[in-house]
């Protein structure tokens, strides 16, 4: 184990509270190999860490490493030809008829080798840990046969290993039924033996799907989480997107980590959710992208104790969004998060979207994940647009 | 002067054509000192640079490096704290009473020391050279006294000298009447000196104002307008941002450079501003930032043939945006720009909008400020949220 260090000169975001900072000015924090042994006032510093190696850092800022909760990072190709298209006038029939839509993305990942996912993955783990990310979910869902399903998910797998960061997984295969394909016979024949085998093989941490008018109703999404629930596996679910058809209350009733973007979740939903347990996962990226204008029920989620938390969800089409702290800021610009919330979602609330009990807060036992940053104040984190203070990222105690 | 050299492996966007991104697939590029010598297909290339140094860049973009033709990246302090108090509720009034707005800002640029400035705006220079910005447009007007504008004059060309990037100055003492003056006696004895001042240390290079009803009026623009005129700078203006009160026609008339904002011109301002050749400049920061709903008159400056450009507007208030390429995205989601409209309005277009003939456009002749990017479509450099696909940035021949 590395030698255990004294952190000083530190104005903590602890985030260990229900709300707010949990602010701890003129702090100290002791890691010890990959833990937190200790966080508080410098003054209280006990004196048994007296002797340890001390570094200073001149009165920033530091908050749990962030966590990006919901991405699609693992994807061939790119939508940049079909969002020309559509801003030089091209309607969605004449995208579709140019290939365009989630079908190209298909196409482009069923093609690529395990390699070339790998090596375009790579660049957006890269950039998530250039902004202070210790954990990263990503999903399948682009192959929505079993061969490339597999083939995404051990990529995400490889990302965990070959850079200093979590990657958790989630199994997507109900993300849409492949072009021409029947959606019940896709579930029973193609998405639930490719849940299994890839359960078997390790891959899968949690089962999600996509419960919209265009892709999976209520009853097929609750044959995938049946599964999910005889291999022990938690599940999410993408719900209430763009309609309401019932995905946030299922997701609910099946004791779900997250239900994911939400824009149309009703008031109802939201007790559902904090009955659950359940954490609202908000997405402003797509929000921003599709030009959605129903907001999440934000204050509904707050007046019914709903954990927020944020993610990027990073895909090829409704959010090529690559940055976690403009999530932060789009959350707050367009949902009217508060920055503090928009923090927890990032961090505390994050880690409870994933089930992970071992990070996301800065308390002693928690995993040394930490971020600091070239601020004072954690509210410039969510104030800035497109700009990344992160000074020193620490992974497991490793600087 | 530096060994001439020839790149090559290129797909150029050269930017040189009135419309779209006069793109050349598999291009060659000689640069010869601080100057493109040639550009064209590879196959063109003529048997005189045979024998110059090679670069090969496996198929990148390469486009003109990007111009930032509107910004306030010198100034103290930041807004974050007002930020969270406004999504916490807190009222107009109630920010105004802690000391909130403009207000703040100058007090903490004039509380600044001239190091203390330049420590603060040399980062933000540097996360747009990082984006491939050669070109960075800084304005005054956070001092509203003497001894404060000309600082941040001074640090806006240090700025130029203590980084490769090209700093372009504009004088906005008519930003906003300090607290508590008159706003004419202000112009007249504050502004008009301050102006000559700045212009007899060669701190201008253009000038700037606000009109607006929260600013100044037509008629105080127009004297500061007539003092730059005599002392033969041209001048550009913040106008129709949040209503419309005439400084479009106004900058029109006195061929400005460029009209910022211009969200409520109309498409009588669009045919002045045209016949004018008058740039648009939009900023499409500070549209998201402040929930605006009226968009520019796009379509109208299209009609008429008003070049538009786009900025950051990077300023701690309104758009804490230090992204170009962000930016660019905001031009094309928030108001339906096109790809290439996006990447024409931070090259050429943000060329025209500071008066520059030199760069912009690739082409022989023009400064050898070019950015080589990960991407082979340019319309990639709109597509993608919050990523930064730069490969390399050369600025004057100087990789
Ligand atoms: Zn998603
Ligand atoms: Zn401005």
């Amino acid at each position: 184990m590395a030698q255990p260090y004294v952190m000083t000169g530190l104005t903590a975001a602890t985030m260990d509270q229900d709300s707010g900072y949990g602010l701890v000015p003129d702090a100290a924090i002791v890691v010890a190999g990959e833990r937190i042994d200790w966080v508080g006032p410098a003054s209280d510093l006990p004196s048994n860490y007296a002797g340890f190696d001390r570094q200073s850092h001149d009165g920033r800022l530091v908050t749990p490493a962030l966590i990006d909760c919901h991405t699609h990072i693992v994807h061939g190709g790119n939508r940049a030809r079909e969002f020309e298209m559509r801003l030089n006038g091209a309607s969605y029939e004449e995208v579709a008829r140019a290939g365009g839509g989630i079908v190209s993305t298909v196409a482009a990942t069923r093609s690529a080798t395990q390699d070339d996912l790998l090596a375009s993955a790579l660049p957006r783990v890269d950039a998530l840990i250039a902004q202070g990310v210790s954990v990263v979910e990503v999903k399948s869902g682009y192959g929505l046969d079993r061969e490339t399903e597999l083939k995404m998910l051990r990529v995400a797998r490889i990302l965990g290993q070959q850079r200093p960061i979590r990657v958790v997984t989630s199994f997507l295969g109900a993300h849409a039924a492949p072009s021409g394909t029947n959606p019940d016979t896709y579930i029973d024949s193609v998405c639930l033996p490719t849940l299994e085998a890839a359960h078997a093989e390790g891959l899968v941490d949690a089962v999600d799907g996509f419960c919209e008018g265009i892709a999976f109703d209520t009853a097929q999404i609750a044959r995938v989480f049946d599964k999910a629930r005889a291999l022990g596996l938690p599940v999410k679910l993408h719900a209430e997107q763009l309609s309401h058809i019932g995905g946030t209350a299922l997701a609910a009733e099946y004791g779900a980590l997250s239900a994911d973007h939400v824009e149309y979740a009703s008031a109802a939903d939201a007790a559902a959710l904090a009955a659950a347990g359940t954490v609202a996962v908000l997405l402003p990226g797509a929000f921003y992208s599709i030009h959605e204008t129903q907001a999440p029920p934000v204050q509904a989620f707050r007046d019914h104790g709903v954990a927020m938390a944020v993610g990027t969800d990073w895909n090829p089409g409704s959010s090529p969004l690559g940055s976690i702290l403009l999530a932060m800021n789009m959350a707050c610009t367009l949902f009217r998060m508060t920055p503090a919330e928009a923090l927890a979602g990032t961090t505390r609330n994050g880690a409870l979207a994933l089930g992970l009990g071992d990070c996301g807060v800065i308390a002693p036992g928690m995993r040394a994940d930490l971020a600091i940053w070239n601020v004072s104040d954690p509210a410039e984190l969510s104030y800035g647009i497109g700009i990344n203070p992160l000074h020193q990222r620490i992974f497991g105690g490793a600087q």
